[in-house]
This record gives C-alpha cells, structure tokens and sequence, in this order.
C-alpha cells in the first residue's frame, strides 16, 4: 500500500520535513497546518515542492472544534472551515482530518452533530474537498471509532468519511473488528502510531509517548488488517510525535518510521521484503583501537591468542575457543582509544541478510575487499556499529582456496572471512572462555527505539523486556535481544538523557565471554596479570544476607570480585576487567538456565566503575 | 524541626551525597541500601565520615517484602534482617525503614502481618534498633497508612512503629485527618516528597516524577501540620527522586532541597523564615554586551535614550517612560554577545527581601559598590540571572546625595541606585513604550523546576501555570511568575531536553517593552530603523479564518509583523525585534484585561526566528 507521513512526525522547518519525507522513500505526507503557518512558501510552493520531490498531499490536518455546537459557534466555524477548503485548493491537498470536539461549547447531540458535519460536507463537496472524521480519544462526545462512524452514517454525504488513528482506537482498547462493517471507501484515511503500553491519561500518553509501528506494544497490524479487510485502499500513514522525534534529525526519524511502515507492511500480511535471516552465533567482535599497547595484554591475560593476521589490513584476529576478537589498528584519528566497532554474526544465508537489511533501508555498508578477499555483508547500526552477516567454518571441498597448513587455535580450517587471514605462530594459553555471551552497546539517547526496531527488523532478534539499571548519576535503561537459542544475545543500554559527561566514564560498551568455570577462569587470568574490577566488600555483606553459600565459596566471590544472582531457572556468576579506552570484558558462568544478565548487580558495577575512573 | 534527606536523593557516590547534604545544612541523613552497598568505605567508616560533617544517620533503607509471608520465607527473611540489623548497629543507625511487601509470596491476612512484625521488632530490640512500616502505595495488600497503622497497632511492640510517605499517601489521594490520630510516638519517621498532578501509573510517577515539596501540586504542609499534631518531633526528610536529580549536581540538589524545607516549614506554620517581600515593579533590566555596536543603535530606535552614564562603571542608563536598561560593557572575555544578566526589582524592602532570600540559601552577591555607591542587594537566581532589590524614586530630604541638576529623560531626581549615575545629554526620542511588561529567562533544562521554587519563595512571585510551546526543533515548557497587579511578570522557559544546538539559534532571551499603542510605536521603530521579525503571511490567512477584523487592520498588521490573540479577557497585539547576540526584544499592547503571553503565537514567532536564524 501506499506510505505517507504527517509532517507533525518530523522536526525542522516544513521544506527540511518533504525533502526528509522524500528521501527516505514516502510517496505522500500530511500537512500539519501549523508546519504550513510557520513556513515561508505560499500554499502554492509547498504544493509544488512537494510534487517536486514525488510526494502527494494525501491530509491536511487538523480542523478541530465544528461539531455539535450551537448555531452563532457554527456559522463561525463554517466562515472558519471556507478559509481552509480555500487553502487546500491552493496547496492541492483533497482531504482535510476533522478531530471530533473538544470544546466546552459542544454538546452530547449525535443527531445535530451529523446535521453539522452533514453540512460542513456540503461546503467541502462545493470546494472539491472531502472531509475525514476521527474520534479523539479524549474527544467531548464522541471519543471512539464506532461512535464517529455512527455519526458519519447518519451525515450520509459523498464528501464525508472516517478517519481511524490507532493510538486514538487502541489507547482506548477498542475492539478493532468492527472495523470491517465500515464500507472501504468511507474510510477516508488510516492513520498509525503505536505507543509503549502505559497507565497515563491519554492525552499525554499521545502527546510524549506515541512512537512508530513496532516500536511499542499497541496491535497496530491487527488494525491494518482490519481495516484492508474493510476495503480501504488509501496510504498507510504515520502520525507520531514524541519529545524524541521533535528534536531529532528529520532524515534519519524518516528512515526509521519508513523502516517501520515496511515491517507494518510484513506483519499486516500485505506485501513482505525478504525473508528474516537470524544469526546462529558470533562470529568475531572487531575492537579497533591506535595503539594495542593496553587492550593486547588485557587479552594475553584473558587467554586470548594472536592466531592470524589480515592478508591486506592491519587486523589481527585473537582466538580461544569459539571467541574470536579482531584487533583493527586502522583507525584513523578519531578513535585514538579501544572502541567497539564491529560485530560479526554468523549467517545461515549472509546474502539474504543483507538483501533484507537492505530492504530495510539499513545502510549497507561498503564491502571492505582487498583483492582476493572473500566478500562480506555488512550493515551499520543506528549506533554506528557494524554488523558483518559472515560464515565460520570447514570450506565445501570445492572452496579450497584456504590451506589447511594454519595454525589456527586448535580450530578447523575456515572459509569465508577468516581466508583472508594468515595464520600467525602462537602459544595457545587458554582458560577457560569458550565463546561470546553477549555484547553489550551503548546507544545515543535518541535511539533507543530506532535500534530496537532494527535488531528486531534488520538482524532478526527477539527484542526482551527493557530494565531500569540506577547508576550513581542517573537511571540507565537497558533491553536486550537475542535469537532463540541464546546464542547471540546483544544488549542495547541508553543513559537517561543526552547529557551524559564522558569526563564521568562516559558508557562504556562490552563484550561478555562465557566460560564453564568462572572461579578457576578468573584466577588464571588474575595470574596471567589481568586487571578485573574491584567490588566493594559491602556487596558481599549483603549478599550473605540474601543467600546461604556453601563453606569458603562467598569468601571466593569476595577474594576475585564475581558477582552473583539467581533466578528461578538458576545461577549466573559474573565479573569485570577494567575498561580500557571505552571498551570492557565481562566474564559469565550461567547455570541451570539463567537467561538474565545480573541487573540486580548493575548498581554496584556501576559504582565501581566509577570509583575507579575517578 | 530537624531537617534531613535520602542520599537516594543525590546523584554521585556516598561520600559525595554526605558532603553535599552536609553543606547544604542538613541536620542529618537516610542512608540508601544500594548507596552503601556501592560505597568503598566500610559502615563504620560511613558513620565517621557523617558524625565528621555533623550529620546523623536517621534512617537505614529499605528493607522489603518481609511480612504475612509462609513460615520457610518468614524465616529467611528474619536471617537477612539480622544481617541488617547488624550493619546498622556498625553504621550507628537506630531505624530502619520496612515497606509493605509486594512480593507474590505475601499472603492478605493482617494478623500474620502483625505477628511477623512483632518478631522481627523483638529481633530488631535485641540489636537496639527499630522498625519503621511504611505502606507503598503500591504495597500487595497493605497500601494505605492506615492500613499499615492498624497493623503495627495490633502488633503493639516498643521497637515497631510507622513511617509516613507524603507521597505514597497523597498520591492516593487519602485523608491525612486520621494522622492525628496515630500516638505521635508511634510515628517513628517522616518522609516528605511532593509531585506534580498526574494520571500516571504510581509506580512510575514515584520513581520519575517526585519533587522537592512546593515544587508540586500535593498539600505536602499539611501532611506535616497533621503529623505534627499528633506529636511528631522527628525529622522532616526528604526522599525524592527523578530522572532529573539522578544526574543533577548533588551540590545544586542539596541546596534546592534545603530550600524546600524552608519554604515546607513556613507554609506549615512551623519556624518561618524572614516574610516575603513581593516586588512592586521592574527598576531595570541589564545587557551585558562587549561591543555595543549592534545593540545601541536597536535601542535608539525602540526610541530609548542614552540618559546617564555609572560614575565608576562601564554600564550606561537607557530610559523611555519607566522603562529602564542598562548596557553593562564590563562584561569579561565571556560574554562578547548582548546577553540578559540582571535585573532590577523595585523592592519595598530591599534590606528585608535580601534577608528572606539568604534565609532560602540563595546565593548572595557580593554587592558592587564603588566609594559613594549606594548599596543594592542582589541575589543569584539558578540560572544565573543576578536579581536587585532596589528603590527608584524621590530621595527622602534626608537622603540628598542625588542632586536635582540631573538631565534624566522627563524623570524626577532619584535616590537609591540611579543615584550612582551622572546625567548624560541627550534628546528624548520616545515612541511610545511605557515600561518593562515582562523578562522571559531561559532556563537550564536540569533546573526549571528549581527555577519556579525560588521565583516563588525568593522573589515572592506567584507561579502560574505551566504550559507546552512547540518549536520546530522540539516542544518548550513556559511558566510565569509574577505580582498581583501584573507589575513584574518573569516568564522561564525550557527546552523538551538539554540537547539544545546553539547553531539551530539557541534559546534566546527576552525583554517585553509595553505600549499603549502598538501600531504606532510598531510605524515609529521601524521609521527609525529597528529590523523587525519578519512573520509568514500564511500566519494571516489563519487569522483571517479564526476572527473578524476591522476594514485595513489586519493588512494593517500584516505590513507590520504584528501577532495577535484574544482570549475572554480582552485582546494581545505583539510584535518581535530580531535577535541580537542572545537577546531580542518584544513590544506589546493589552486591552481588556487580557492576562496571558500569546502562547498561541509562539509556535510561528519561534519559526520565524530559526528562519531567519538559517
């Protein structure tokens, strides 16, 4: 179906709005009249930049306070309503959102409000307009769908039909099949937001908090299908504002809700991009940093080992056990200090990843290919952060450009990626880390939403439920997503506001190891030199308070600085290195079917974390 | 009474919390559980460091989900409880705060409840502490105060008493008449927090939303008056905690919430501070600016006049009417752009209203006197704006430093502070404008709730109510404070969040000049050279839909830029400079009472100035 969006969604000045609009792939917009008051160009020139720039003016909205009122109010709202069919002539807009009433002025009247709207209608039909009816669910009278259509019924008029919001419908928990007993074609427009489920009065749950489809828990695909099944035919339009997207950049809040629409599109049933492809593991985690002077030690004492280097780049891959981290020294100036930069998953079907990825306007990356370099998809994450779509593994035997000569970490010869890299000669010294639990990265404040969409979208993960994480200057909200069988889980964390003072530590992002046994992983690391993160004895005082140990073991916990929890399905014993420039370890024991991620133990990381920076 | 607050109150680590509770002049302290949990230093470490700074620990927090549970959990629960009850014995902290349990485990049945509370206070008198039970208002069976009264009633032991939470009490809204009712030695401790009214689920509007008292809308003095009725002597404490003190300055936030008390003494008819002294008009405003080059020649044409120079300053009296400004070119390497840095309040008290704000910890400033100066009291408001209390006018014969050989604009020989000035020639060019109508201050995003208290509690202003102003770049929130008769109007803005961009034109500040005759000052500017804010035209299509106008009034404003509003009252023409450095000017005219600021026009006045800030 067609996609259009209001131009009340974006921030900036009306022109920035259409060129945004237009950029990412709209084929229509809403007028939002005050964005039309507030711009220079006359009605005609916006008319004419916006078919310009390919985009049709399916709304103007909104008119508000017409119906059900007393005569004198009446006839000024129909002077009123003269003015604007005027203005929609000029600027080629056919359609107009009337809002139901929220005047103090109208009455409980279903008979005199069709009366009005029936002539309100009239006007429209005589200046070549339609007019479309929505209930607000904060409306005076009329506050639900079933109600304005009533209402439009009864007008019975060409020139006259519904509009249906689903924030207004579902933030009431309307039942969304009696949209099908509306005849399609009065259904004159259909527009979405979802919203985070919220126990708030609705209009300041619609006024902050609405957000695009699939970033919030509202139905809003049961309602499209609902109303396609009515026989509306017309654009899928969003209507979203938050105190997010009014500050944010215009293009990039336009890809993300046209991302949405296209996700809409798959979960409604209409039309689908390609098929979700989600990742079976990690692959590798790409720290790149200037100077390995800090981080290369902090992964000797881990147990890492330098096991190859790139044919062509100055990357070096370090192994131990399914754990492979790339060090990429080709950093450029501005990332002087070790930072996450890239993930690589492992892909049942890399191509078909990154054409989904692609379908979903997630900027595909340029293929970083040295002559004879396998290829390789990759994306880049609304923080940023690479996403390689790659394959670990024996070659096919008709693939047999990489040797079996390597002297890869104990591992079998692999194609894809890892042919580019040639083996370096090593001394394995593990102890104990297997593989990547989850990488955990922090995302601008603006965000956080935009990535959970395209974790889910894009890379195909299982969004879990967000937490509130305090840290000693301020609360810190973390989500994260994984595939099903937990083999790939990455954690998203965003700070409460922007003002985030990097001179306090900043976010740090990290990558957690798994090993089998932590105590004895942490002790060899501690021996091989490695710095972990010192946790206060108070922890441990009231941990003793909340658990019963065995003999010796919380004086252990105490003696390495692992933290502790459990939960119903079982134990997750965890710790921390220092940070190194922004980046950190963790290392995880789970057992008996943890799923968490110790959040109960993210105050006192936190504070430590602090402590030390200071 | 005693004053004392959470360190979960304070942003930072625990030491940092005691320091800035200490300086702010709190008498004592809560300690939170996770706060102390995270601190490096050990519980006896903890009380030194307070005893140190004179503070008292008043309260240990919170312990929870203890009681009406099944025996096995009962008994783990009193296991922790003795943890505790040791640490608070090594801490020096006499009470502890239980809250009612929200676990799924507890059981609704009071006698349980009552029994269980009995043993752990039993447990609790053995280790020489006590219990204070707290209903949350979201508590699984017991959320209402008198509730968790009936229940330590029946329990009936020394160690066990209640703890009352302004907010979880008057957040549902009970009737705190039955407080009185409670043994006044029973009411083992009193948290204070405030609100704003909202229909949030409790949960979330407690833990984002609290304010200091007076910064909300709950009847938080009379919860005090109540208790104290019932022979309360305990501490007043405040535990508050938002998304905004999480990250605030604990310095700032110590001070902001001693404040508060204050203010929560006065309104409760407890010690009182020095009475208010409410100001009686606008003395002046001051433009700081390094290069008057721009600004001077914009006042010449808003027809002010260059009357007097300071004797021993660099700062020059402007006048026209009562309408006073001060260009201050002292103004370091800092600020090279006209910006708003003072202002002067005509005080009927100026000795009394400085008292009243050194008694509210505003920040007294060193008072700028050259030999022969007269003294002016002044403070600083949270934003950095500096407030005089002054007197203008006829010196008393006593006082007759002033000569009467001024060549002031039309103005009689003044006292007070013009008498610092030497009269400069000059030619009266006046166009109208009569005097200050209103100054609008930007505030720092962190700090308008703050803002509102001391313009309330130190100025003696009264606030009015808030409201959302949408910008193209994101919504803004306005308040005014002002007198009774509408002589001094100060209106504080904030931006939706603090990632502000100064190149999108920041948020400049204001000066609202009134006249009697807009039209004609309007002409008169702009034939004297004042550059005006250019308006869209399509404003005026829209005001040609929403009213009638005289024949030629509208073109009439049109041609001029002049914005317009009505309300029940009466009617509001207005008018904008552009802006220079960060400072513009508005001209208004009211008629018919009308009491508002043009709220309705901010959105396109705020467009107009990104336009031409582009």
């Amino acid at each position: 179906m067609r996609t259009s969006i209001a131009t009340v969604s974006l921030s900036g000045t009306l022109t920035e709005k259409l060129a945004a609009a237009a950029r990412a792939g709209f084929d229509g917009v809403e007028i939002f009249e005050n964005d039309l008051i507030g711009s220079p160009l006359s009605p005609e020139e916006i008319g004419e930049r916006a078919a310009d720039l390919g985009l049709t003016i399916d709304l103007f909205q909104p008119m508000r306070d017409i119906e059900a009122v007393p005569a004198d109010e009446f006839a000024r709202n129909l002077r009123r309503a003269e003015h604007k069919f005027r203005l929609m002539r000029r600027l080629g807009a056919d359609t107009v959102l009337v809002c139901s009433s929220v005047s103090p002025y109208a009455v409980d009247d279903d008979d005199l409000a069709a009366e009005q709207l029936r002539r309100l209608a009239d006007l429209a039909q005589e200046a070549g307009v339609r007019v479309a009816y929505e209930a607000l669910a904060w409306g005076r009278h009329v506050s639900t769908y079933e109600h304005a259509w009533r209402i439009v019924e009864a007008a019975d008029h060409p020139a006259l039909g519904v509009c249906l919001d689903s924030f207004h419908i579902l933030a009431r928990g309307s039942d969304v099949t009696g949209i099908e007993s509306i005849p399609g074609d009065k259904i004159f427009f259909l527009q979405l937001a979802d919203a985070p489920q919220m126990a708030l009065d609705v209009l300041q749950w619609s006024r902050h908090h609405r957000c695009f489809p699939g970033q919030g828990d509202l139905d809003v695909a049961g309602l499209v299908r609902a109303a396609v099944r009515a026989g509306y035919d017309g654009p899928l339009s969003l209507e979203v504002f938050n105190d997010v997207f009014r500050q944010a950049d215009a293009g990039r809040t336009a890809v993300d809700a046209r991302r949405s629409l296209t996700l809409l599109h798959e979960s409604a049933g209409l039309t689908a991009p390609p098929a979700p492809v989600v990742p079976t593991g990690f692959a590798f985690v790409e720290i790149a940093t200037a100077d390995t002077a800090r981080i290369a030690p902090l992964l000797t004492a881990l147990g890492f080992s330098r096991t190859a280097r790139h044919a062509g780049k100055p990357v070096d891959l370090w192994e131990q056990g399914e754990a492979r981290i790339l060090l990429n020294t080709d950093t450029g100036s501005h990332r002087p200090e070790p930072s996450l930069t890239a993930v690589g998953l492992e892909s049942p079907d890399p191509a078909g990843a990154s054409a989904r990825a692609e379908s979903l306007l997630a900027p595909v990356l340029p293929r970083r290919r040295a002559p004879g370099d396998a290829p390789l998809d990759a994306v880049a994450a609304p923080d940023g952060t690479e996403f390689f779509f790659c394959v670990t593994g024996r070659p096919a035997p008709s693939e047999g450009e990489a040797t079996d000569s390597s002297g890869f970490a104990g591992s079998p010869v692999r194609a894809g990626w890892t042919g580019d890299f040639a083996p370096a000669p090593h001394t394995p010294a593990p102890i104990g880390i297997t593989r990547v639990d989850h990488v955990a990265l922090t995302q601008p404040w603006h965000h956080f939403d935009e990535a959970t969409l395209f974790h889910r979208g894009v890379l195909g993960l299982r969004p879990h439920a967000s937490v509130d994480l305090a840290d000693p200057y301020g609360l810190l909200r973390s989500r994260a997503a994984s595939n099903e069988d937990g083999t790939v889980r990455i954690a998203l964390g965003v700070g409460a506001s922007p003002t985030e003072d990097p001179a306090r530590g900043g976010r740090p992002q990290h990558v957690a190891l798994v090993t089998d046994d932590l105590v004895t992983t942490v002790r060899r690391a501690l021996a091989a030199g490695a710095r972990m993160l010192p946790v206060p004895p108070n922890y441990y005082d009231d941990l003793a308070a909340h658990h019963e140990f065995a003999p010796g073991e919380l004086e252990t916990y105490r003696d390495l600085g692992i933290l502790y929890d459990r939960d119903e399905k079982g134990e997750f014993r965890h710790c921390y290195t220092v940070t190194t420039g922004r980046v950190f370890f963790e290392l995880v024991e789970r057992s008996g079917g943890y799923d968490g991620y110790g959040a109960r133990n993210a105050p006192v990381r936190l504070a430590a974390q602090h402590a030390l920076a200071e």
